[in-house]
């Protein structure tokens, strides 16, 4: 026996998602269907809304549904550093930290030759222009992940803001707290062994 | 910071979603922002769509978009035997070996005392009617999953059943086919002993 149609396009539709086999869409879509109506609604209706009104802030890349983001309109935060990262994900990560209080510039991606991603692909350009705009921008921080494109990115990024005198730093790289040196690969050994500080 | 509010209502309505926590939520959110507009509102309309059309049957209690349901109304399927289940999940179960060919009586439930739900909260009487309506159904073939509830259910309808000569039958409990006797559980062994058949 088939799934009956609408059942069978939301089940469809569900596995679509990253991460949701069938089974689990499947479960889902029956979860969906013993819901109140004005629940499954708000469901539908939150993922319309939500990709209508969020949209990439002018300024700096990031998702929002105000433009400038909330972010870059906020008068209280430090306005001479951005600090540059791959993903909205990550400006939450460095968000939750509650220490920074500087400004972000998103690139939505990674500088990635294998996939035939360059410079003008990912929201680059932009951060050039902005830089150019905002003397008041005296240092940035590249928090780009320590992945092969992440460094390379980084690198480049780096490379390019050298003739313009602003200050560029990157994250650093080494031991998670909690974690072992034991169990420690080497690569993140060798970074934490480079970047020790003086005590 | 906060999520920007469209997100995390959107956030919100998938972490209500069963064996969705936060995280996966968070990660369905931005995959849903990543998509192609109409995929979104597919995503979206298929949701509201299988909420308005799918229903029970009249006849059955499966969840269907016509009604009666696709079985109900398959003149082909053998008319004089029901098989009573918990959910529509377990007639795909039965459905999926290919093997049953009469028809179903869905129950949307179990009797649990614990949980306060009495014969009168399941799809029972509805079965009650259908027997008596249709006299062609000779045998009842109950399909109750093999917990406490599930057993409880099928006795009780079993009772239910005895004075009106239908003859009632319970699926086989034992050894799952590539199961391991050392590793079975003693209520399962017990079972399988006691439904042993001559060879």
């Amino acid at each position: 026996m088939q799934y009956p149609k609408p059942l069978g396009r939301l089940i469809g539709e569900l596995s679509k998602l990253p991460g949701i086999g069938s089974k689990t869409a499947s479960r889902l879509a029956y979860y969906i269907l013993s819901m109140q109506d004005q629940e499954a609604e708000s469901l539908a209706d939150s993922i319309v809304d939500a990709k209508r009104t969020m949209h990439f802030c002018s300024v700096c890349g990031n998702l929002t549904d105000q433009d400038p983001c909330a972010i870059c309109s906020d008068p209280k935060r430090r306005q001479d550093m951005v600090c540059v990262v791959e993903t909205q994900q990550d400006v939450l990560a460095v968000e939750r930290v509650q220490e920074y209080r500087g400004l972000y510039h998103v690139l939505n991606g990674v500088i990635s030759p294998m996939e035939g991603i360059g410079p003008d692909d990912i929201n680059l350009r932009s951060l050039i222009l902005r830089l150019q705009k905002h003397p008041e921008i005296t240092e940035v921080i590249l928090a780009t992940n320590p992945s092969v494109e992440g460094e390379a990115t980084a690198t480049y990024i780096a490379r390019l803001l050298k003739p313009s005198g602003i200050r560029v730093s990157r994250i650093a790289h080494g031991i998670p707290i909690g974690g072992d040196l034991e169990y420690a690969d080497e690569v993140t050994l060798l970074k934490a062994l480079e970047g020790r500080t003086e005590l």
